[in-house]
């Protein structure tokens, strides 16, 4: 049988989320929370909206899925984010214990790789699904933003 | 002119949501955020209480602080907080721009100096300050819920 709930139909969805995010004039990054392939949180960076740095897609989607699920554990579930997790993210998913974490484009700078974060020894994480697509987003969401000012 | 409003007075304002935290059964760690000698944020854990790995003492008082300020950036703040801040919170911190964190206990096993979190270059961190109440009320909460189970 074909699945057709694979990596990059999840990713889509979290697009979708980054989307979201960049009509609202924020930092566009999006991000879906998946356990047995249904969606339990799906949000967006509200940095701005929220007047708040811990805003992020990640934060909201972690909070939401506990939430969710009655419990402060996202073992089994699967983070799908539009970009690569900053330390903060990447922080608060250790203490999840979350089992996957599948991220589009790499953040060289910012991201939790390049920060050397430490994962729960339990959480896989991959990377590269829809990468061009997100860092476009985020290309032209600043380009844009430099053009305003 | 003696100043009463040292970092010992206001870290026994974070202390005392420490013992908050202790007598709702939450791991006791509390925080306060302070901007010219003036409380903006006083927060203590209450991962358990709401199911949630990211309400952790100092991602609390962020919010609440920024919220208090209308702004997300805490230049010219202070957090003080019982335990040395995780690798989260020290990415949240990071991206707020704190001018100073004083922190009492170290976490040797997953505070932010053997996480080897990047703050933000501007931040500075001192520690040690009722470093010996926060540990052992830290050990007392340990010791008492291992007793339970």
């Amino acid at each position: 049988m074909i699945n057709p709930y694979d990596d990059t139909y999840f990713m889509k969805r979290a697009f979708q989320e980054a989307e979201a995010a960049y009509k609202k004039g924020e930092i566009p990054i999006g991000a879906v929370i998946v356990i047995n392939n249904q969606i339990i949180a799906r949000t967006h960076n509200l940095t701005e909206t929220l007047n708040d740095v811990t805003a992020h897609a990640e934060m909201q989607a972690i909070t939401a899925a506990a939430n969710y699920l009655g419990g402060k554990y996202l073992i089994d579930c699967t983070l799908y984010v539009t970009i690569e997790p900053c330390q903060m993210c990447a922080g608060a998913l250790a203490w999840s214990q979350i089992s996957k974490i599948v991220y589009g484009a790499r953040d060289e700078q910012r991201g939790c790789i390049a920060m050397e974060t430490k994962l729960h020894p339990k959480t896989k994480m991959i990377g590269g699904v829809m990468a061009e697509e997100a860092s476009q987003l985020l290309k032209r969401f600043f380009i844009e933003k430099r053009n305003l000012n």
